[in-house]
């Protein structure tokens, strides 16, 4: 029995709320149990230097946390002036996960910014963030193609979806509050799509090293639990885009109206 | 009639969430029309150096915007790696008036800090700011003094709300959206009690310049809307604490329980 | 009696010399007492980006202390690395209370920097600052109008000075030296035109707050220092231009000539 | 066949040169084909400040590229003012991988610094990275023994090689040149012990998924690669210490003798 | 005949004038004909913590440029966040430059802070600095000792002055000025003392590489130069000390009184 | 007689190892005894902002000391996220003593960056760094011209080496390692051309001060150095370029081709 009466392999209650802001393409939140993440697709014009002319699009994100959503407070980075390394490889993983799904050539040369910002952190905050970044990006892909600034209608391949898994005293558990993750063993990211197929595999050892056959009893859980976080994402999207779409025609606007 | 409806003297709907995060002392969502703050109050050990061994606490906050709050998504500054001349100055405002609340002296040394994340950005996000956190150190207040770590058990003097008042086409009006800031001719802030004294007054002519008149109606009118905001927040705080309080005769934890 | 025998109403000496430096198109000495600011109006080519093709110009300052100016050296800014939020605070409100005296348009796409470096400081440096910022912007406009650049002769609607005053010791005084300032429980700075009206006021409760009534007896007397400080302004700019005004017709050069 | 005549599951040759550096305890130079690394560990005292106190040691590594180590050359990060994201994610990889192998209660309060210096890239970096400060480690460790430091005279419990693993033109290949890399479908990084047990396991797919299966074989084909690459390490590590071991009792010197 | 109707071996008016600032210890504006730099000498408790516990003071300097002292506008190294090679390489002289001349020892664990804020340039900013800088030194250490807190009642063994040289369109010239240094081939700074012998010595080919007998002969001339200048500075410091000195025994003051 | 044998005008061995890396232009291992730099010339299409439209290329050096090149590790300047004083002083220095010896008209618009890494310091690094920098800047032309991308076929018009000379217990040294620079009186770095002229004479007494006649006599022991080390550069340029040159004549390619 797990400290939230949960079995080893059960996930937290998933809640997905869509149009959770008025101004971005797509704005979800995304709850796993406590952990509450903000995420937030915002379609610009144009695209990184390195990539212009290309006629292709990008998609990147920015993972960051409120002071206030860790159980103590922590420092604010735009004060310490730098962007420590987990942010970095977190909003890294986020981009990278989320590219997967999408063709970028239908983008023309456009940026969407998905934007994770935790609001409360209580273990599994990347693997939520990539989840609700998901139905953040299927809402701005709504949004361009109402507009009619998608060069292909559908340019998502499939849904994505993450979830974390370990091994906390022994055994090998589902989707971990930060009470487990703390001091799990083992600590496993998996980001996986509709299909079943993998997008994204990251183990380690905390202090320990794990057999070949831990791994493979990690991937199976966790493939089983992003199954399960698929179904959550069709049933939130099954729902009416969550706003105004933009008229057929526009040639330049970017984002719905509205005031700073 | 002003674009929302709303008479030049009246306020947009004011909304104040308590407990709206598990971990801080004091956790207030604050909301002035479409605009959204979240407020948080976290008690931390210890004073800044600069303070040390003269037994008063401190009470600091730090202002930030998420990058999709504003209607044009805008950069992260943990990313360009400073924080913005805008950012320095309300962050200042917001410490300065709640400080102005306090007895620093109850405090002891430690400190509280104000966080006042702009989830969704409307106009007058200062104003409401100053308004939510003056909740939610009240909030953080009573966190303290349950678990009987305050030297005086009602260190706060007064309550302090916030309110923006301008001249827009010529009309003096109160609590403009973003759409009437962008075109104010002049542009006021002003900091109040519940008791009607004055914490803070900052008008600026926006490219123009204003009578000794103007002025004085303009800080009536804000005197007016910060009253009845005064209202809003004392019924807000007549509600129960929003969590589990800590027991008396706690030595050294800082924060509620709870996980990362 | 004050400290350094004036009356509450009365300012300190005002001095303000012209042609301080030979390369900036003005640069001005001001002298409140003992608070000496350099104030250097510079014309640069080009606006920044976000105005590039508006076809106006633009006005920006900034404001610095040398580390020797203070009563115990302060470190510098470029070492530490970061500008703190008190000279970023300072520099916009500069840049905000001359812009509101001067035609942008005029100045076709060109800015001019104001940097004003304060070289002793013994309260009041940011109203001083504003002070020559105005003397120092007058004489960059005669040179500019001189080499013929400018699309509107006179584009400078007003003058414009600033001054404190403060509640010290239940007392409302005028212009208050950093003994003063130190211990004032109300602290105000006020930017008006020569015409009477205003274009900033900044009034704080520094831990205590203030009467309404208190508010406005602080606006008259300011007021009238700035009445006074005008009628100095006025005298400084009735000598001739400090410097060889550059010939009618050229078409590209920005800066009076000299060496590194 | 692959374009430097490899079979698909060959290593490129790898070289382990001890004692490259005068100075620091451990230094190797390790090569994967054409990608050299240069991995020194340095013992200093003392740990980071969140660790004072708790008895144990610290082990952490850098990872950096000189300019001039890839075919175009790349900005140098000091002079960009800010460590990137591959950076920070590689630096922490290194130093979470050796962590995994050493008892740090043996090091009392010291610090191991491994510095992995990139001098040729060519696909691979990270993994010869692990490989090469294994090796630094236990010379820093057999240094550190000589001089009687340690609490526990053998703190190394298993050795630590990595390597990487792709699918390129849909064929799964060990140990990628960066020609391969930047072409493979999907990219894996497993860091394993001698053991065969497993540290860290990162696969991602570039701009496509990958079946459960084919992770499977991955992760088969990686192991294999580890277990070639410890017998390098083993017969590199089974010579003498390249330089003078330090006389069993001094009580404070930190490095081996020698100037700047 | 030079522009400015010097002979080649002949220095532009040096002009000393001690007290310039009220609260620091020394405080000089020096001239070397348009060039102007103030130099302030601050006495701060302490020494930097490598140097703690040594018994011993330190002297250290910073030079900065005002933006404006320069004739194209400069921007301003605290914006831009870091301070250039320039700056760096120019404070590093300074400091090393006026280390040689006094007995740390005589200082205690004090440091004296040498800043050089360049108002105006034209050619020699540095030398003028270093020129200026010992005057200011010998200032403070004449307001140390009256406060009787100096080990060593003189510790000055020598002055210090610095003067530029060249070869400007062949010919060797002292003291150049912007004019003539932006086109000299060879460009050369001496640091001397008033026993004629050297403490810096650095000399560079802009672009032209020279004879060794070209160095003899402007080595020559440069402490022809800094003996002519150590007369202006003896002459000004024949002067009393231009402000109020301390009493005799005072235990733990660091400046002369004043506010901010 | 000195702690390693040699005679006071002796250098240490001096070794130059060409084509240490495959990837730049010009790749040269140099060591000045136990001193060891690896000085990478790479050269990249475009020059730097301020130079554009002048139809001249552009040198330029960046000189870097890994943390693990000195006897005690020293901290990493990209982590510390500024480069320091001595970085900037010595990374101008080798770019200015680069640039006397070359046309920068031949180059056309493009830029040569010489990376000067010190794999391990014994003092001497940055005259070590100049000399190794001026071969690979020869292996650079030689690469340039054979691609036929050179408007002169030789813009070289001399070879530049550098040397450090002291004074140590009163003898004057040549070559100093750093238990003789650590307790030099005086200290000097002098760069000569093959034809005798000097580049750039740096002399700075530490803490102590010298005679006219002392300065004379150690640039005479330099410039014989100097002299000495231009026979070694000569020799290693004698053998043929250590890698494939470009065919005649292409118009874009940068640089060798590899990977990453």
């Amino acid at each position: 029995m797990r400290s939230d009466g949960r079995n080893d392999d059960q996930l937290r209650d998933i809640k997905i709320t869509r149009g959770y802001q008025d101004w971005p393409a797509g704005s979800v939140l995304v709850e796993f149990g406590r952990t509450r993440v903000l995420c937030a697709a915002s379609v610009t014009e144009g695209v990184p230097r390195w990539r212009k002319g290309s006629g292709l699009g990008w998609v990147t994100a920015e993972y960051a946390m409120l002071p206030s959503a860790t159980n103590t407070r922590s420092d604010r980075e735009s004060v310490k002036g730098r962007v420590g390394g987990r942010t970095h490889e977190i909003s890294r993983l986020i981009g990278r996960s989320l590219r997967a799904c999408i063709g970028l050539a239908a983008l023309g040369e456009n940026t969407i910014h998905l934007d994770c910002d935790v609001i409360q952190a209580d273990g599994g905050t990347r693997t939520a963030a990539i989840t609700g970044a998901y139905v953040a990006l299927a809402d701005a892909v709504t949004w361009l193609a109402a507009g009619g600034r998608l060069a292909d209608p559908q340019p998502l391949s499939c849904a994505v979806s993450a979830v974390s898994v370990g091994v906390v005293g022994g055994r090998i558990r589902l989707d971990l509050p930060y009470e487990e993750d703390s001091r799990a063993e083992v600590d496993m990211n998996v980001v996986a799509t509709d299909a079943g197929t993998l997008i994204e595999v990251q183990g380690t050892g905390e202090g320990a090293t794990f057999a070949r056959s831990t791994l493979d009893k990690m991937v199976d859980l966790a493939l089983q639990g992003c199954a399960e976080i698929n179904r959550v994402q069709a049933e939130a999207l099954a729902l009416p885009y969550p706003g105004t779409l933009p008229e057929p025609k526009p040639a330049k606007s970017t984002q719905p109206k509205a005031g700073k």
